[in-house]
């Protein structure tokens, strides 16, 4: 099955909106900006055997492409609109794309996202969405932008993605509760843009927290102190785990996908509201110093806390 | 060296525009749009040993990821602005990104493009662009719009990067004229803005002549008949080639990243003039005939003409 039947496959079932001039099917994709917005762009690869274990089911590998692409613009503040797919497959295997769709384009249509284009591509595995997105002009979070004595908050639950992994690694029975949170993780969309003109900076959790709190402190040239024992934890991630394991997966682990940002404390009501308005539980974890790129960890009784040296764990990464 | 590195290394080297309001180094990226324009995306990957072989230099490797994407925004006759770049490498290796660099970014400052986001990951040689130009409503050229009786043109010459990939297929010395096409194309991008408002349809020919021409043909609804002798071959591939190998390298090679485009005859003058201003030759090689999906193709002499059965040649793909 040459190339150009796996595009009129995924054609076949891409959704279009009002503002896509031009889809799949000619050399680009033509899409109509709204006037007065800027336009945000992301794009993430996924490779077999190094951002997911080869046997991954097609429908999580499609989910998660979209995902954290999603979770870049969500840490922008931006809202999604629309994606690109390039898909590099061994072999021209209609029933895997099959699938690889059933999971892409189920996430797409949550978020109101076309998939206007790309291209399929013969080689080993491998996965590139870019993200479009459209936001106010100076309405985006950015990385930078953190003050001394802000708040640094998170949201959903922390760790849960790397428990998975670890149980996976370790040859253990994986925790379903875990195990959706690696395959199917939630881009926090919603929460971004509730907390534009609110947040002062902020990132999505990809790396880990520290590694991604770290690029909070350089691009913004401050410091933080965190509260290890304030880190929200899931309640199957405490089962899972011993205490000093889920701390470490919880300032280590990647792949969770929530939002860290950082904001005044005036503005801690303001950020309870947008919460609740919509539907993602923040959790404040610390603040932010004036020791320039470095972040320090205490427990609830404020003894200094250090994760293992290992600095995150990100599949095979 | 960690992906954090390379990216520094990329974003030290990358070029802005007074249109990019946030480059490499947060979530994404962000892009002012002028106003009453367009968005057009096209994004296309080259993997290793399919799209290129395995020895191509770095520098090569970059200029060409980003030629056959300017080519598709050529196609549509839209102004290149912006792209985006994911990079997987076997290992981190500064040395390679360096050459890579030196190739992509001098097709980028040639057409004023500024890299603006992406990624860097640990997998298989594999480069995926996305480009972002602009274009006025209802001015791009699409595959679509090809009428009966419309001439079939040409630019520049074809079947050059086809006749070096032979010559590496068999071993033999590969003509540096040749090598150079296969190499380092130069995408169409004045041309195609030059042909908006004059052709009825466009396609960048990537995988050969016939292959191309036949998606206008199936978008378009009809038909073509072309003169193989009228097909235009540079001194380089006439020399190197006998009279029958040419013509098939012509007609089935791709790799050229000519643009094939269609006009009715009345246009004749009007790309003469463009085809001067722009630098680039065109050449009436056809007309398009009503019989849908057809291509005839026949010699001077009006002799009918086959290509073998081999469809296109095209690296691996």
């Amino acid at each position: 099955m040459p190339e150009f039947d796996l595009i009129a496959r995924i054609q076949a079932r891409a959704a279009s909106r009002g503002d896509v001039v031009l889809g799949i099917g000619d050399d680009a994709a033509i899409l109509r900006m709204p006037p007065g917005r800027d336009l945000v762009v992301a794009m993430d690869t996924l490779n077999s055997g190094v951002h997911f274990p080869e046997d991954t089911a097609p429908a999580d590998i499609g989910w998660k492409s979209l995902a954290v692409n999603l979770s870049d613009l969500a840490a922008m503040a931006a809202t999604p609109a629309w994606c690109t797919l390039s898909l590099s497959l061994p072999q021209p295997d209609a029933a895997w794309v099959d699938g690889f769709l059933d999971g892409f384009l189920a996430l797409a249509t949550q978020h109101e996202v076309a998939l206007v284009g790309g291209d399929t591509t013969r080689g080993p595995l491998s996965v590139c969405v870019t993200v479009h997105g459209l936001v106010e002009p100076r309405g985006a979070l950015r990385r930078k932008g953190a003050r001394v004595d802000d708040d640094v908050w998170v949201t959903g639950t922390l760790g849960d993605a790397a428990g998975a992994l670890r149980q996976w690694q370790a040859g253990e029975a994986i925790t379903p509760a875990l195990r959706a949170r690696l395959d199917r993780p939630m881009p926090r969309v919603a929460a971004g843009r509730a907390l534009a003109g609110i947040a002062s900076a902020c990132i999505d959790v990809s790396d880990g927290l520290l590694a991604d709190l770290g690029h909070v402190c350089r691009a913004s040239r401050i410091g933080a102190v965190l509260d290890v024992d304030a880190l929200p934890a899931s309640e199957a991630l405490r089962r899972a785990f011993d205490r000093r394991t889920v701390r470490t997966l919880q300032s280590g682990g990647g792949d969770d996908y929530e939002l860290c940002f950082t904001a005044p404390k005036t503005a801690r009501l303001a950020i309870e509201s947008a919460s609740l308005a919509c539907g993602a539980p923040a959790t404040r974890i610390g603040r932010i110093t004036a020791d320039a790129g470095e972040i320090a960890l205490h427990d609830a009784q404020g003894v200094a806390w250090s994760p293992p040296r290992r600095g995150y764990e990100h599949f095979g990464g």
